[in-house]
């Protein structure tokens, strides 16, 4: 049984034929298959008339993708005003027009190909920008809330479901999924609910980003640069990821499946309020 | 039980300690766990004095990977000479001298960020030339040689049974593991086998690719411009991915685990002899 999105700020519209494709293929013993395959997509972002990035993307969101990309590159700042957002499906371009003063010149230079999934871009500069950064250390998260999150996330109408082959990010509060991000790549459904929180005014301090994929540096940096102070993953994690949670005071989460959780960073957080497994 | 590496020709290095580091943590009830995490480090390609690429990696395979990303990216072909590879690990940089001609100048100007693990990076041009590109149509893949790949690489020693967190891609052979490389970034492991093969001069054509990443794109294309024809993956698929295979002719199977898989492309190469499951 899967549940609808009518509570979800943001969420895949499952049943746009735009979205996938059906795939005929063979099974283990040569029978016919009908599978459906996820859309994946060319969208180059420009910001100002120059060229920054392409990111191949399922493209639902492109807008908060393109804004949430460029917040998370520290290209755009949330204090800037952006005076047009054009989006081109038919060219796969994007072209934002913001106040940025010549951020872009100073963090273009140096592109870092990150161990995200569906590739992240992370510009020199970003990773170093960090130093500064050092997330409100008050906020708390209830071990209980994990348990309702991911029996939530798994309940919901789904690209994954339909298609495979997407990784899962929702923006969080407390026991709450608030705004629902799929994509072929985990870095893209993070820009884009960064573009999301941007456009709706949403404060990231009180919120929970939940993910499915591996915590890797690109992923704790983008987390970092969004303001939200808890990042909580099915996945595991990567030594660099664990040091700028560490670094950023950043609560990291991974291998929560169930009841059961790896606690990797900004532990302090954490109320241990969840009911103990039947028999223990 | 795990298995030495004694018969593959390039494999990880587990017990190295470079390659992953301890994490104290917390575990579901707050009890204190030791963990160990890959480490991922910055590692900068420059080819001809000109900065290429700068691709988060686990570090043990820099120069094969380095050639690899290179020849896959296609600024290196097959019959360029290559005059130099200089690793300065402490550094973070490759340097490789190699006699292309000017096929840097006319490559590099667009960057297509993939949807591939740990951030793939496709360089405009590179899509296009696979219209050229048709794999031989001879060699075939029994269904039986699935079922023991699969045993091979699961009982391999590794970084992934250590850490979590990295993907691995094998080459093979009929039922045969060749060469072994695991890393946060899948295209990574691709390309560091590339690189592998080149220097050793393996013939492509009667190999098979066998990843647990997702068959995007980014992961198609650079098995097509290696020249191998049988791509496997424990993963899901794209429809983009799907579609390149067809074009390029290569066998595509997604979702192979145990005596299962789909096959999405390239099934006349298939035969079908792997013994039925008992009671079927």
């Amino acid at each position: 049984m899967t549940t609808p999105h009518a509570s979800l700020g943001l969420a895949p519209n499952v049943s746009d034929p735009s979205l996938y494709r059906a795939i005929p293929a063979l099974d283990q013993d040569g029978r016919p298959l009908n599978l459906f395959a996820i859309n994946e997509r060319m969208l180059t972002v420009f910001l100002n008339g120059r060229e920054v990035v392409t990111v191949m993307t399922v493209g639902d969101n492109a807008r908060y993708l393109a804004l949430g990309f460029l917040l998370n590159q520290r290209m755009l700042e949330p204090g800037d005003t952006v005076r047009s957002v054009d989006y081109a499906p038919e060219d796969g371009t994007i072209l934002v027009r913001a106040d940025t003063a010549d951020r872009l010149e100073t963090g273009g230079k140096r592109r870092i190909h990150t161990s995200g999934c569906a590739v992240g871009t992370l510009f020199g500069g970003v990773m170093e920008s960090l130093d500064e950064i050092r997330l409100d250390p008050r906020p708390r998260l209830r071990t209980s809330w994990l348990r309702s999150l991911g029996r939530g996330i798994d309940t919901l109408d789904s690209l994954h479901l339909k298609t495979g082959s997407v990784h899962r990010c929702v923006l969080c509060q407390e026991d709450r999924l608030l705004a629902y991000v799929e994509d072929v790549g985990r870095h893209n459904a993070i820009d884009a609910l960064a573009g999301y929180m941007y456009l709706n005014g949403i404060v990231p301090t009180d919120k929970i980003l939940y993910t499915t994929g591996r915590l890797t540096s690109e992923v704790v940096i983008k987390t970092v640069i969004m303001g939200v102070p808890i990042l909580v993953s099915r996945g595991g994690f990567t030594a660099l990821g664990v040091e700028l949670a560490h670094k950023a005071g950043l609560t990291l989460i991974g291998r929560c499946r169930g009841r059961y959780f790896q606690a990797l960073a900004g532990q302090e957080r954490i109320l241990f309020d969840a009911a103990p497994p039947r028999g223990a």
